[in-house]
């Protein structure tokens, strides 16, 4: 196994989940990624959780949406740290049922969540769980950090100037 | 195994589900209740899971609050009906959690779910399941439901009763 | 009747019923629809709900949108176990008024529910319950739960494939 | 029967609905209370709304709790209005389930809505609907609203003389 | 005035509230419409509520969207029944504000609250009440509800023939 | 009127509202207190808020809960700042009612909205407002929310302090 | 900087907040406006939240969705009234998050919040601020308020001739 | 510093976050805990933020209750990996507020979220997190799982041996 395994409930959770893949890409951290169904293929998720750290995984991502099990199981089943990433699907009330079947985890089993198709911010939360361990992936991504304040700083200048295009010379 | 068995995820949701089996004995239904955490004990919920239709189970009622995947991830395992019971636990914001996590099952993977807290109905529901090839038991539950309407009787004859004596002669 | 019979309020929940009649076709389970409105049709569900039992019926299928009463008015007036479709119909709000008026349901009269708009789940469902006394059917619905793993697994091999071809060889 | 019907799902509602009473009572109209449950008395709430409007009866109050259908299916079976009070029952999720079961109904079978516990509302809006054929009762509406508004200006006084004492003379 | 007044805070409340003067008009009772806004024209609103009850209205429809205050306030300055109509506005947070601030009404103020965007069940439910006093009204409204009925059999008819068609002769 | 005036709908708002009283007296703000009822004494709401901007008021501060009218229909009559408080009183569905129909005021009429039960923070904002024309207030202000860290940053000390006993040596 | 300080945490933000600075301008009142990211750029956050009471500003207007942090966190470091606009961000989960994270600050640190994406009523309500030191602004606001009543006398003429042509004479 | 830093908006969220730097010194992991508000001391929320990565932490957890900022505003200013607690505290809307402002961070900057005053689990996942690089640690958070599982058996024991002097001999 990748660093990094990124697992989702189905196919249609992909469009969410490439996220996590592709900043993880950016910061240059290994990953791969499959579907696994808590529930309708229990066994290869059972198979996949209790391996995984003793086959070079370190963080695992899991994504799911209704009454998303995926993340909790897994987490049940591994020593490693488990992100979840609640998915907004076809199938979920406004998205409540996700967040909430994956956020309350009872007492001895956490599942680190995030936002509700929250799938980039996985990706970087797992780099920074791996990067306590690499100071060269931490500098990077201290740079990727410094990165999201410079876009917003040119999101400001041109934000104003075409402000003072539209609305005058009000904006100061 | 008994028909029904009765399975939770915490010895502290027993106040709640103990009346599920209360109700499948007042209907003389044999059960059987055991604590089976997801969690905490996923190999014996998948050993549990899995055998339960060769051993005699015809129905299982699993309780879980919080983020509750005990029902849902039994019945990705069992070709059996399950009822599912949200349990309000202590660790549930208001009881939505463990309602969403136990209701909104994907496509594929049914779970019969029951009120918050609706563990007496979930035992009355497993007997009606198991009625079905049960001339006499169905016989029991037609007067269980009769029983229920004669209490309300009961119940409308005393209010009014203590009502004019607390009101005067108004209620006629 | 059929063993199965299917009860709507209204012909606009027909789009999301259907696939409670699919999946039983599907399962070899014999089923017959009906529109049958708590609050339009009171008297004709009165009728069809207190005869059921005594007809060849076995299960009961009903949903139902926003303050759906159709459900619980049947479970009151039968023996046979009943199952409660929260339907997102137009006039809802977001769902939760018929998930509420299907689930909550007081002690002594309980509904099945599935998933809002789950109407296949509520066919497997009924189609669990007619197997406690058909080993044919019980086998058929075991076939069904592995077929459903391996759509994963081809979609799993699909996901993979393409996302190499998409993201070059950084899927391992 | 007398003009105002109050019914309710159970002896467990009369704490609420009392109120409904009480002010009828204040306000001179006369009323009867009964406990009908939609669910476990069916057949005696459809023969209780069926012959309401042809025994003397003018509106009706229904007050039930969780999956509260009994003001919608009396709604179903009379011509006359019905008012629902939702009521926050011990089995409700934060009342909720009673609210929305009651205030949603479907186009044409219209509930007239009164707050969460709101009995004693539901009894003035009783008393409101007659007082359209009955000036002298209108006035006595009047009279009770202009009332309300002498009470909150002696509690104005009260608070303000108390407070002085408190705080000192800073409230001018 | 119109025996039914209807009124709401914005010309964009029409499209929802002209469904209240189409189902009036349908039963035979007079009515008229207004745009009255609780916070933009506070004072119009004052005079109109004040001046209903001595112009020959029975009954005060009122719709709002948001911080929906207009059935409240006319409320405590009538002592006609009101009926309020939450709306699902654009600035509405799912309809949940417009309903709770016009449903909860504090004791001896009630609006009597229908559906969101239930604007015809308000048009009936105004009907209703004045049908307390006109009997040839009252037939109207039960041959109304009994319409209701046949048009719901007519449905059930077309479903089962159109299904038949569809999916074979499975349908009994 | 003092330069800021606190109104709530009954005296049971008091023990909530009297915060924004003792912390403007704190900063050295004068106020006022009064009951005003948008329900039950619309003409004292109708009056004190069309002349509160000719009476010296420079802000006001307006708490209720439920159905919260009196903080928008102030508004709604004022050119003044209006800060609403929501209360969570007895009769609010968990505060959400009370919350809704305060902060969701339509364009045009805005009410300043603080959390619930914040009166409080009601009060300084009350003070923020008027400090604009006072530099000396504003200094005040300055000098309190300093305070608001020096008191952290005691409690910081406490809490290691005491945690030391508690736990051993192991807090760094 | 100007009277008025308008800020939100990204570009997407500003079709929502650009109506803040149009009623601005609308009434007379400075306005500058910049984007400023709590959680991308923390410093500039911090030196325009620390330096604007010494600059200039008088009201700080501060816009953001989903976990929104600008506006308290701006609150936290100024002396300033701060008003916050919860904007329905498309990472948002329906608003509440936007609404809840602005609304419920701590006692000590007040946000004037006002309705989802209500960024108009954030200009209006920053002006009345403004408007205790300047009669002839608070007179433009009373002239505004006025306004707003004509706009809808327009509105109710308009609509009882649209709806007369429509429905016939039966609008009186 | 430790290499897991606890930290929290005030003491009074302390009796619920003792419970990371119990499981912490469960699991012999070093912790350090101060109270750092982000609305009240938010120079040395700063200051404290910035310098954790270059200071030995390798994890830092937050708590916060209502409007949560510290957690967020803290991952805004570390490339540490950090860990949110919502705390249902006393002026939180039975911490929904709490939850939504922690888990619903924009992209770029995530926090690991936990249930609601799932500090144990935060203390969990911080040991999880620092095991990927002390093979012994992870070793303890096997065993630590271990113990979680065998603590439910013996649960299971008890609870039936309880279970059958209560009910009898059913319980099989």
């Amino acid at each position: 196994m990748k660093e990094v395994m990124i697992v989702m409930g189905s196919a249609s959770d992909l469009a969410v989940m490439q996220a996590a893949a592709t900043v993880l890409s950016e910061l240059g951290v290994e990953w791969e990624l499959d579907i696994v169904s808590a529930h309708r293929t229990p066994q290869k998720m059972f198979d996949f959780a209790q391996k995984a750290h003793t086959s070079g995984c370190k963080v695992i991502i899991a994504g799911a949406g209704g009454a998303a099990h995926l993340p909790g199981m897994i987490a049940s089943l591994t020593p490693l740290p488990v992100i979840g990433v609640p998915v907004k699907s076809s199938n979920s009330i406004d998205g409540w049922d996700s967040v909430l079947s994956i956020l309350q985890m009872p007492a001895g089993v956490p599942v680190a969540t995030v936002a509700l198709d929250g799938a980039r911010n996985a990706g970087i939360l797992a780099a920074q769980i791996i990067a306590s361990q690499k100071p060269e992936l931490l500098n990077r991504i201290i740079a990727f950090k410094q990165d999201l304040g410079n876009k917003v700083k040119l999101m400001s200048e041109e934000t104003k100037r075409k402000l003072s295009q539209d609305m005058g010379s009000k904006n100061g």
